[in-house]
Parts: C-alpha cells; sequence; structure tokens
C-alpha cells in the first residue's frame, strides 16, 4: 500500500461537530481540481435511505443479505454495525481510486477509523471536535426533528465518539467554519507533500536533478 | 521534548532552491500573528559579517575560541564546520521558545537536519528543491558575483545536499513561489493540528467536552 499516490483520510467527528458541512465545502472547492484531485469514499448501507439519498452517491442501499455476503467475499476494507445497521466501505475501490494519485475521504467512526487504520497505518486520521458543550447541544437541537429523549442520547453518543479523539493523527476545533476548513485543507496539502509521495510524483525532476552528481 | 507546544521545523535546501526568499516571506506573512506564533533560530557562526549583516539578528558573530568554548559548555543543539567556519544552534533557546508555543524554524543544511533528528525525532524536516537543473544554474549564475569555477563547485555542492532530500519529512518543489509558500504554511499548520500538540491547546475544552461523561 506504500507505493499509492494518493492519500487516505478518515474524518471522524461526533454528531454536530459540522463534519458533513467541511467535507462537502471542501469536496466543492477542490471540484475539477486536476492538481488535487479528491474524492469521499462511498460506502455500503443497509440502512433505509432517508430523503434526498440517491443509491450510488450517498451510499451503495444493499439488502442484509447482500451485505453479509460481501463480507463473506472480503469486498470491505472495514464494516461496522452501528444501531442495527451495517455500514461499511469497498477496500477494493479505494485502492483502485489511491493508486490513480486520488486522495479519498472516508467519513467514518471511531471503529471504524480503527480498523483502517490497522489495514493502513498510513492513514491519515482527522478527527473534528464542536467549539464547547453549549454549541455541540445547539446543533443538536436545531435539527429539530427529535425529542428531547433522542437528543440527550445523541449527546451522550457524541460524548462516547469524543473519547477516542486521541486515536486521530489530527485534531480540528470546528470553531469558526472557514478556519477549520483551511486547517483541513492544510493537514490534505501536507499530507500530499510528504517526501515518499512528493518522490512518486516528481521522480523525473529527482532523476535529472540527482543524475548530474 | 514531547511536552513543548512549539513546532521545531528544519529548512533545508541547495544554494539556489530559494530557500532564503521562503522563510522571509513566511516570517513577514505572520509578523504579529498571535494565533501562529513563529520565528527562525538565530545561529551563532565564526565567519565574518556580510555587508549588511546585524549581530544577534542573522548570526550570532563569534571567535574561533569563543564558540569552541560554548561547544565544551554543551550549549549547541548542534554545529558543523563548513568551508573552515563553525555554524551552531542554542539548544536552550530554542527549547524555551517552543515551550512559549512558538514555533522555531532552523535554517540549516543535512548534517545539521540529522544531529536536530536525533535529538528530538519529533522536528519537522522540510527539503526545498528547484524545479530543474536549468532553474537551479540560472538562480545560481544570476547572483553575478562569483566565476564559472565558483559556480561549478556550488553546482556540485547543491547536487551533494540534495542527494539527502530523502532524509526530510516532506520536500517542496519551489517552481511558482506562491504555491511553494503555501506549501510550506500548509506543513506548519498541520504541524500545529497535531493530536499531542491540539490537547495540549485545547485542554479546558477537551475537559469540558468529555467530562460530562
Amino acid at each position: 500500500m506504500a507505493s499509492l499516490l494518493g492519500n487516505l483520510f478518515i474524518l471522524a467527528a461526533p454528531s454536530g461537530a459540522g463534519k458533513s458541512s467541511l467535507i462537502k465545502a471542501l469536496m466543492e472547492k477542490y471540484e475539477g481540481n486536476e492538481t488535487t484531485p479528491m474524492q469521499v469514499s462511498v460506502s455500503h448501507t443497509t440502512r433505509q435511505p432517508r430523503p434526498g439519498e440517491v443509491d450510488g452517491v450517498h451510499y451503495h442501499f444493499v439488502s442484509r443479505e447482500q451485505f453479509e455476503a460481501l463480507i463473506e467475499q472480503g469486498v470491505f476494507f472495514e464494516y461496522a454495525e452501528v444501531f442495527g445497521n451495517y455500514y461499511g466501505t469497498s477496500r477494493v475501490t479505494i485502492e483502485q481510486t489511491l493508486h490513480r494519485g486520488i486522495d479519498v475521504f472516508l467519513d467514518i467512526d471511531w471503529q471504524g477509523a480503527r480498523q483502517v487504520k490497522k489495514l493502513m497505518p498510513d492513514t491519515c486520521g482527522i478527527f473534528i471536535l464542536p467549539p464547547s458543550l453549549d454549541v455541540l447541544e445547539q446543533r443538536l437541537n436545531n435539527r429539530g426533528q427529535d425529542s428531547e429523549e433522542v437528543i440527550a442520547g445523541r449527546m451522550a453518543q457524541a460524548v462516547a465518539e469524543m473519547s477516542h479523539f486521541s486515536e486521530f493523527d489530527s485534531v480540528i476545533v470546528n470553531d469558526d467554519f472557514a478556519t477549520a476548513l483551511g486547517d483541513l485543507e492544510a493537514i490534505v496539502t501536507a499530507q500530499r507533500l510528504r517526501t515518499m509521495k512528493q518522490q512518486m510524483r516528481h521522480q523525473v525532476l529527482l532523476d535529472e536533478l540527482l543524475g548530474s552528481a
């Protein structure tokens, strides 16, 4: 896996930290950018599509039977069962994309992150935190679709997710959105500048510069 | 050393890669910036000041006897003899600066870099490359102060320096200056976002977020 030009990123966060908005903004900013190609990995899931979700774009929606068959075939890089639904990431697709020099972003939780890190230690894990407990509560409330009980459950789940932040390589505090987006971009750029990746990208230049020794 | 908030960076490059201009531009851009404080380490040297160089700003200019006394006292983080002159970096000053949360930039060669890396593995080593051999030759010629022989010697020295690029963590190709400066900024920002550093910077926030578990 060390010979892949693209970089694999994991983005994890508690619900309400603003992860989805950050990923969306990043993808929009770099859409069509040929020097920094990137894409979000599309996961498989057994959960029902929410309104507006498109099969193949937001998720590959499959049945429980289909998912378990794919597990058997070893297709998944990582998978987890959350609230009775399976979520998984296709290893083969990701490797092909990285091989083409495209950075891939995995929008997963700490459990998935741990599995991916084990298989690809070179993966860059990023954890996004809210700027305060108040803001987190507000953000979970602002969705306005759920009861207090559901919100309290989400808060507890958010805290549980956050307790794993130190398993990640980098931490972004999403206080000011533009700053957080800039931080995310900096991490992505810095990963591309690592010597091993630059060596692959600039092999011709390096041969020219060092060949005259 | 792992408990220092500031980050230590090494910038190395062959003469003619544009390292000095990049460091100067970076320092000017972040001058007075309190969220991202940074400074270049001022080295000690036994060589004669060049026109315009100020003692304590560009270098601490000392005699050969003074320098050797400082070596004995263990003041130097690293030192090297280049073309008959000593160059060294004060360990104590750097540690104090890092402790205050200020990023420190070391403008040194591969020999110094190797010594620093041994003492502080957490140091981020950055190597800057010219975009081609032609551009490198042009840049070494454009100084217009030296004979062809001196330039040929510098070219050989540049190639020798470049042969050590793979000992560094990151590589920047200085083709377009603004892009190279952006790359340097990204690496600096990304270093500040590493979990260990963020944990120190946001301890109060983390206690608040996780304390409610």
